[in-house]
């Protein structure tokens, strides 16, 4: 615990970097609304990009997620500039298949909405649709080992969104919400 | 997938049957709070027994952790029943330290909340206060292998809430917080 | 902790009981390696079935893989029978999308050879090849709501295995193994 | 997937580098297997310091761990040579309580052996025994905010493979091992 004389984390600031450094890294919100929409478009007809897209915005306005975020893409920058230590660095620079730290980080993104959303992490994260096959090019310069996984697992972590929201609109729709069931 | 004509589910009947089962196995929402004020009473020295049992109500609404309480107490009912396959009885009457099926369970309820939790959980689960001992007391014929991990990790989770919550209202405190910051 | 003179595991009635019971819920290691055969021939073009059926029991000789599968079987056995409690009945006879405890016991087998394997694991779980379209179909009166992602889970862990491996065999041909480096 | 040609792995050099850096990060065996040892000692009251420090090289020498190890290593000195990006940099500078990237490193070694270690990591995590309590003081300049998760992780690993083989030793005493179960 620190002496909170000395350190006043501000979460503003880290909800800030985190929509900065994914800009700078190129990546848009459009583009993982896009991955959502993909993953649950044969499940909801109706869904839009732009229900996607405020489910994208509600999985990055957790710390948790926005923690995972900085920590993966300082890795790949640091991969990029050649200043990791040595087996660190080959390790992630060339996505080596035994190297899993980067599963891991995207796991703790996926959690945030529950396991229903493994299945989908999974599956995007091995077909490479839209942005995550442009992010996965080995051949650009650019190091991106944990920002793909990242952002598959915020878009899967929006699918799970989506699942739990579209069961309550079904609820409220057959007049079946009520006030919350409390533990005596 | 299910044909929605078929199977409709309804999220109040899963929160109603977590709190009676809660309840029928003899925990209350006071006494899992009285773990979480445990768990956080040196860092917040104000934190009340109200505002614990506010963060496990709010624990108990999410439907992963629902799903973990009924799917533990199913199990643990079915040992005291003697109802399982050979290996598994034996396994779950005895609390077999090999088994860890019910650390499981109860990592999905810690994760609600992020990572930041596990150790809390760990630590009750291994100093098993308050409630948790009588959960763990093996000689009066109830079996509680799954239930008191569950416990533990929903005090856990509830703990993990009240940091979020806390440093949210320094921030406010200092007039910090803004609206929220978007991905372009 | 059990004592000693009351209750004495036998690992053995463990491994055999998981073997008998997924023989009895109709599947086949074979069966099973093809799946990891199906996850791994692009990268190994020379994999061979039978290595694939090896690592397949390399990863149910483990005892957290069997504790999943035998706590996976059960329950939906139970569901099958129709003996859960209320809405845990519904839920695992639909296998409801908002139910992800069969996910979670799926990580848990996934794990047992790292976070390489989450990516295999989410795909056949979402794509459902070989014998997962058989568990997963919902019209034959049999429950493998639990089953079919332990099997794609193993299938997973039994890839992530032969990553392993191959490595090893790979620098062991370039006369690059040598003894282990421990810790000072 | 990188082309052979242009990347070969050495394990042993991941090996060499994970037992390099801990020595470098004054962490010796030693102290992880004292770790272990205050963990197991109540159950197996004959356990050595020596058998102790066998289990945690066994958990040393997993890809999966060092991965971890390195990793985190790696992100405690850049905090420490103020090298990180700026939440970032004061997030982990801090060992600030609502970052949990290194529980979730932490964690990706603790599952080497299974769930069972999970109670047991959180346990000295929280306590900070040992060499815990050095890791963890904020004074001496030293960033550890990762390391003191990850040795507390390495001897909960080790501790839940010691509990693996004391039940596969029970058994050889009673003469109940024989050979593997395998699947038809």
């Amino acid at each position: 615990m620190s002496n909170p004389g000395e350190y006043a984390l501000n979460s503003k600031a880290v909800a800030q970097a985190t929509a900065e450094w994914l800009a700078k890294r190129g990546v848009t919100k459009r583009e993982i609304a896009e991955l959502t929409l993909f993953l649950q478009k044969d499940y909801y007809p109706d869904l839009t990009l732009r229900e996607c897209e405020e489910n994208v915005d509600a999985v990055l306005s957790k710390r948790e997620v926005q923690n995972a975020v900085l920590t993966g893409i300082q890795l790949d920058l640091l991969a990029e500039e050649g200043k990791l230590m040595a087996p660190l660095q080959e390790m992630i620079h060339n996505d080596e298949g035994l190297y899993g730290c980067d599963e891991i980080l995207a796991l703790s993104i996926v959690n945030v909405y529950g396991s229903i959303g493994l299945t989908n992490f999974g599956y995007v994260d091995k077909l490479k649709p839209g942005i995550l096959v442009r992010l996965n090019d080995k051949h650009d310069g650019e190091i991106h080992t944990f920002l793909d996984d990242i952002v598959g697992a915020i878009a899967a972590a929006a699918a799970s969104r989506i699942a739990h929201r579209k069961q309550a609109e079904r609820e409220e729709a057959r007049g079946e919400r009520g006030e919350d069931v409390q533990l005596p």
